[in-house]
């Protein structure tokens, strides 16, 4: 391309973030939102392959002119704070480094996602770096943003449990969850840059494909969440792959404790997200491509006086809201910018 | 085009069929199955609607070079048999004037499909020939073989019970049921020939849309042949559209009556679909595109040891299996021609 | 929804703009993006159908919380400008009449993109308002950009014209356009609104379909245009819908009038546009994916040495550089506002 | 699944088959056509990778229950002919050991394509069995039925020749080609079991993608073939990725030798395949759909009074008439079988 790399523009002494693991769709999302946010300088983008590279490369649509470099340390001084979009297991070792810099993270992986580490090393392995778990705060900013905006670490959710909780929150909190089934379905992209039979167009396209039936890991996550407001109960979790790229709906089938009138219903979502400026409260069934590549929740929650369950529906981008614009709506809380700056 | 048409063949003798309704989807595809069909005549082709067209012309790639008819009882003298694809309503009128003709009849309508009058009155409204439900057989071929061999009526199921009940059916003769939440998916040809916001590509298109909460009209289908197998259950049903044009998942979530091992989940299944020649039991989650444009249904058993509930995924094509092939399967068992004829 | 209607944020005395038409693909995209303009205010929404309803119902993924109104000149008193989204031939007296208001108009119908009456009148018939003519300036930004800065009416160009013009522009500044042909491939959404077989998703999806052959009413506007910059010469224009929302790739064949060396090739699209800020020329063939939701045009040129012809691959979004978004940008150039504003 | 491998059913004596390289998409669906086709016995599959997996576990929705074999001559004794479907250089020894046996050959792969030996040389290298090129008749049956009927090596065409020369063949035989430009639009399908950024549904998908240009190697087949019928021209081919699975459009815009009336462009192509079974000649442009799994070739032809030249849309599934049932149709004629058998 013609080399007119558009301008960063961001204020004076605006926080130095870098992105560490910019070449996956996270990561390159997480860079193209930070790019053009107007109080953040994206400082840095790093790669564990594809070094040399310009993100406007390796992703078309993302104007973002930046080369992917090593990750190094020394070249890292005076950052504020960073995103980390490494698998599971090899993110805890790098946030490690960037808190001895001095820097504060968010980190895309599950490494500091569960509170309980033998919840972890049941699911995971050993953990790389227990003693950082003290750090570490769960990034649902619409459950934890107090906790968020002081916080050294933020473990950024995964796209389900997003979804998921948001939907089961208000429930949860009003002590209403006996019995918890979660049909998710979610686009492509939520596998990522896998090249494989799961994201090959001829493969993947007309289908609809359930997935890891039975044996979700994210289900402690929501689990160890719901029992933080109160609900301690084995969670029903189950994940399909449909046609299209970025889009994911939580249908949530809830048996309530007891009765709950369509009015109490209302007012329990009402009540729980009218003042969040990233969950709208719907009064019919949200589509995921009305929140497509944006850092909404749109969630429909209605009563079948049929069988005396609660539906509740929730519709995020998985790559948005359910990964790295979510990540830049903490860096707003912890470096106190207005929470929506960058992600209108 | 060329006037090339194909020669229907068919052996001598054949029984004389005519699709009622050839215009939408459903009768389209009927008139496709049974052009092929070795053992049948496709008599003529009626509609509603595009007298005049060929069905070739108004789906060009269904090769049946036949004229679309009015429908008019005194043309059809010495017909054997008919698929009749008219919306709910308006069909059962037309089915008794095709009784009257001595013919037999296969109605793709809810009009037939639930013994109770009663129940079908609190969906529907006023049944328009109550006085023919006596003569109506449920037509799932692999629960109701016997009774569909010599049926004068055969209520075709909707394309979700199909999916539903082949799944749910061994639990519930086995007893098992104790609560069930079924989350469907379907393509977009399941709106039919609808041209609508559910159905422009721009807008079904990168979209997963929940519709009909709590209020599906196929629960009372589904509940009442359960309730044949032996399971009196509220079972909750929700369907959603996503962004393929033919296929169907029904991802089923059983609470069991009581703990049920793998093995014996397994037996169960075998023992049901061993011999079926259309239900495939298979040891990893379905994609729909295993079964399309094919009268197969394919399922996938498990057990979820973390909660204790069974899960069944049932995959099918919603226009062959959940509506048209399984229309002439049933035709076929009706005359007594090997089941799988003109369907493999 | 809940109530909370996202604050319009203008600068103070920013010109008022209303967009006409609001209800179709294009005039709601329009609304979007003046919505979320910085330096305009989004002063009304009107809509020949569908008054009472707001943006954001009619369209759930753009946040527009403004209701359609009738268009009624006396309640738009004091607005500055207006983009008319209306038919062709519905669009011209609603041009006059805003213009009667003194309010410079941006009109995205074919009304006024041809400066010959006689060949608008050989394609369209009669022409309701000849005598504003005179004061259209066609809208392609990139070619007239001066008299776009001053003009009280700007026809913007047709989707496919764009694209076209675009890539060969510089050609036939060049004098080498000898003969042209140029098959364009467009995604659904070109259809707009319609309903019917092109954008049913069961027919429209996995299909590629010519439409139009040898029929195109964009030949005339791109033959007029290429006249004005010294290229006389009939145009083989071709259209296809391809299974897509957004995204319009025009694939340009050109036979030159003489022997064009690569480096030649390079420098002309480089001296075209390095200075533009809307046009990307790019050293590998690009997609549309590239360019969706965006301004942009991106350009790749080639030789083939085998045949001597010069290729030229133009991708956009046919909504947005192809038609709401170029009409902002048309805004900007006309109140002598940054031309990226409210656009990157 | 459960083990009820259908029954493949067969007339005795029927010729036996393998099929060389059948765990990529081509081999795969040519063992499935073989499967079901009445007259031949598909005796094996082998495969240079997946060896002992079934056809049916790598391609669910293939019921061929055969098992993957090593390529082993010892055991393909007795063999009458065989598909190969092995990548360019890498068939032509697979070709020449089967010719040792005595087997027949229809190759998928280019190496027999060409019968110019140095044109092969100067776009693949060198040719790995020069000395078989003799025993090769280029398939595509409608140009070559008599010579494929006696052939030993049948060199099947690329898909896009296929589409392309029976869009052409009736312009070139009649001396009306000037000047040819042909712009092909393919399903993902297209590049194989490729997993890749080219069939990665998030990058693939909502994407049209002009690829190979100025540089594809079908020019040279779709140049020679077009020689033989008496048109000796560079012809301009290029090929472009769209959103779907299956199916190819070839659009060819002709500058023809002189003035052709439409009427007489009609009759060139009705004289030329009124009598084919697979080629269907339309009044309206076709889209791909209409051939979708299917062995036919749709094709409209238009002449264009703006412009002079003559526009030819040819539609076909580039996996079936493209590829493997085109594969199928040579062996029909070359064990004088009915041309249609097993591919209506």
């Amino acid at each position: 391309m013609s080399e007119r790399p558009s301008p960063q523009v961001f204020a004076p002494g605006a926080p130095r973030v870098i992105v560490a693991g910019a070449t996956g769709f996270a990561g390159a999302l997480a860079a193209h939102v930070l790019w053009r946010h107007p109080r953040f300088e994206l400082a840095a983008v790093t790669g564990r392959s594809e070094v040399g590279r310009r993100i406007d490369e390796l992703y078309p649509r993302y104007r973002v002119p930046m080369t992917i470099e090593q990750f190094d340390v020394e070249r890292l001084e005076g950052i504020d704070a960073a995103v980390v979009a490494y698998p599971h297991a090899a993110a805890a070792p790098t946030v490690g480094a960037l808190r001895e810099l001095g820097a504060r993270v968010v980190d895309l992986s599950a490494d500091f996602r569960l509170a309980s580490l033998a919840t972890y090393e049941s699911w995971y392995g050993a953990h790389p770096r227990p003693d950082l778990l003290g750090e570490a705060v769960y990034g649902l900013t619409e459950l934890h943003r107090e906790r968020i905006s002081a916080a050294a670490i933020v473990a950024n959710p995964g796209c389900y449990p997003t979804a998921s909780l948001l939907a089961l929150a208000p429930l949860a909190r009003a002590g209403l969850l006996a019995d918890v089934v979660i049909d998710a379905k979610q686009g492509i992209s939520g596998a990522g840059r896998a090249f494989d039979e799961t994201t090959h167009l001829s493969m993947a396209g007309e289908n609809i494909l359930p997935y890891k039936v039975a044996a979700h890991r994210h289900t402690p996550e929501i689990e160890e969440q719901l029992g933080l407001l109160g609900a301690e109960l084995a969670v029903q979790f189950q994940a399909h792959l449909v046609p299209l790229d970025q889009g994911e709906m939580a249908s949530c089938y809830v048996t309530p404790t007891r009765v709950v009138a369509a009015e109490e219903l209302r007012e329990l979502f009402a009540t729980a997200y009218d003042r969040e400026p990233f969950v709208e409260v719907v009064d019919a069934p949200p589509g995921v491509r009305e929140v497509r590549e944006t850092n909404y929740c749109r969630i429909f929650a209605a009563s079948d006086e049929h069988t005396g369950k609660l539906l509740v529906f929730s519709a995020i981008d998985n790559l948005w809201k359910g990964t790295s614009s979510q990540a830049v709506q903490n860096l707003n809380v912890m470096f106190s910018l207005p929470e929506t700056e960058g992600l209108l």
